[in-house]
């Protein structure tokens, strides 16, 4: 790369530094200082890998930047929490062009004016592939913070938004030209493709589900099956699902006439939804539905309950049970 | 690798988290929850690449879970603060042994527990080359942060311990064997390796001299000269230092009888030392001289004095200067 490390973090200092509410002093010193928070603080590291969670022909730097972003922010959601300040690693390869790596500053700068949140420091190393590693804090009051372990028998399962449209988008990119010929720009494919590069991370959602009186929560980043049996797991109880009730992207509908897939089976399996799952006592869960679409316009799916014990089954439509299994994605292992 | 991602987490956290003093909830959820700092919150992210900072055969790694923690809390105490809590996100090549990653992480608890604080969090992702990157919070008093940025003509320029052992290290690590026969295993040798290996980050020194009033403060990681002309550029102004007084490693006059090193050279240029370079008016740098022997036995150093202007100079021992050159370690080109 013929740019020196000093040109391209003053580059980066350009693109990704306003300053920001709470910020005395940004990136450029050996740390960034911040004013504390009045809450619990959440801290959470997201690392993404070239080749593994994205690849670079294919991929705007710009979109890669706003997702890098937005998962944190997820994570953040998925406690009940508010972001508020985001710490930037980077690995280069030698290779790669300085615009780049501004173009993935400019998009961070785009999540990051969306979410309210300051990127106030980072730092930059040689590697062979590219790494974009986000490190966010957030903050949430300190009974609002919801945490995977708390679902009870009698919790009634509930999901934001729908699911698959992420992993269907990535399906369409590795079909043969020749099989999705036509698809390519229509109005359910472009659909797809914004919700694998453009997810929406659910903060708001976050917070109401919270005061709503949530037992458990996880924002669904490797599948709805895998996060549910995370929640289950960690809560000590048994998760039901009725099939027909699962949220499927309806994107996924038009994708099946053109491809052999499933749509269940990417809304349950398909990672990279981002939506939140969270369990409540089934009053509160109608009354979060009726909120989250007063507020936010976005839907809340009671998709099943919690039950003693421990697993995952399935309800299919004439009320028999089949154990789901908890696929999803490994980080280590890939699909 | 054999192990999946669910078991090198458990495998992960039970080395790492020992919950800790404002620990509301560590590693295993979307996100960690820790208690709001009571003064500023400092933040900080190092990335350590495999065959850029490291290579795998020959780094012990302990030592480099050690480090990797090490250099953060260098960067937290060059602001006059105190680490609380860090986030490590890890890449992980297909051929790495778990048992390396569980040592890895051995050697970040034993850093952790050293300068007391919690990892509370992180991420493992597949990767090429093994990747270590460290997120650190921690806290300073409104009034005792010190950036880079306030060196005012007159002030002292002054360091802690001495320089150019890491960079010995390097040069003995990549001579030929033939070359240092009889060298290994001496105790100036291991002197040399250990300032490699097991840095040290000068957390109280740093307070101490941010109490004593320094108007800026660095790590220098990345060597004398480089990190004292940032300071300087920061500031606004120029830095005159007197080649004679820069505490130079004692094990480098070893090193200069079997290699053809310049220990003086070493010690402006070479990186990776992590001692603190403080800017302070003369009467307070007597006083912190005084109080760092005092309370932590380590030597305060005047090595010049800051200048109205830009740039630096060498004061010779005949009183003439020559213009000193900000060598030292770009991270993206390499030395």
């Amino acid at each position: 790369m013929e740019i020196t490390e000093t040109e391209l973090v003053e580059a980066l200092r350009r693109v990704l530094s306003g300053g920001g509410p709470g910020v005395r002093l940004g990136p450029g010193d050996d740390a960034a200082l911040v004013e504390p928070g009045r809450h619990l603080g959440v801290l959470t590291v997201d690392m993404l890998v070239e080749n593994v969670d994205f690849r670079r022909p294919g991929t705007s730097p710009r979109d890669l930047g706003y997702k890098a972003i937005t998962v944190s922010v997820s994570d953040v959601a998925a406690m009940g929490g508010s972001p508020r300040f985001a710490l930037v690693a980077l690995g280069i390869p030698p290779n790669m062009d300085a615009s780049w790596v501004v173009e993935l500053a400019a998009g961070m700068r785009e999540a990051a004016d969306e979410y309210a949140l300051s990127v106030v420091g980072g730092d930059l190393s040689r590697s062979t592939e590219a790494i974009v590693s986000v490190t966010l804090t957030g903050e949430v009051p300190e009974t609002g913070a919801v945490p995977r372990s708390g679902a009870r028998a009698g919790d009634r399962i509930v999901v934001t938004g729908s699911f698959g449209a992420a992993a269907g988008a990535l399906k369409l990119e590795r079909a043969p030209a020749s099989s999705v010929a036509g698809v390519v720009g229509t109005p359910w494919a472009r659909d797809l493709s914004v919700s694998l590069q453009r997810p929406v991370a659910r903060v708001g959602e976050g917070r109401t589900l919270a005061r709503a009186g949530a037992t458990a929560m996880i924002d669904v980043s490797d599948g709805l099956a895998l996060d549910l049996a995370r929640v289950c797991r960690a809560s000590g109880v048994a998760g039901a699902v009725v099939l027909g009730h699962v949220p499927v992207s309806p994107a996924l509908r038009q994708l099946e006439r053109v491809m052999p897939i499933s749509p269940v089976q990417l809304a349950l399996e398909g990672g990279e939804d981002f939506e939140l799952l969270a369990t409540l006592p089934p009053a509160a869960a109608k009354e979060a539905a009726a909120e989250l679409q007063e507020r936010y316009g976005t839907p809340l799916t009671d998709i099943g309950e919690i039950r003693e014990g421990s697993g995952l089954v399935t309800i299919r439509a004439d009320g028999s049970e089949r154990p789901l299994e908890p696929r999803g994605w490994d980080h280590l292992a890939g699909r």
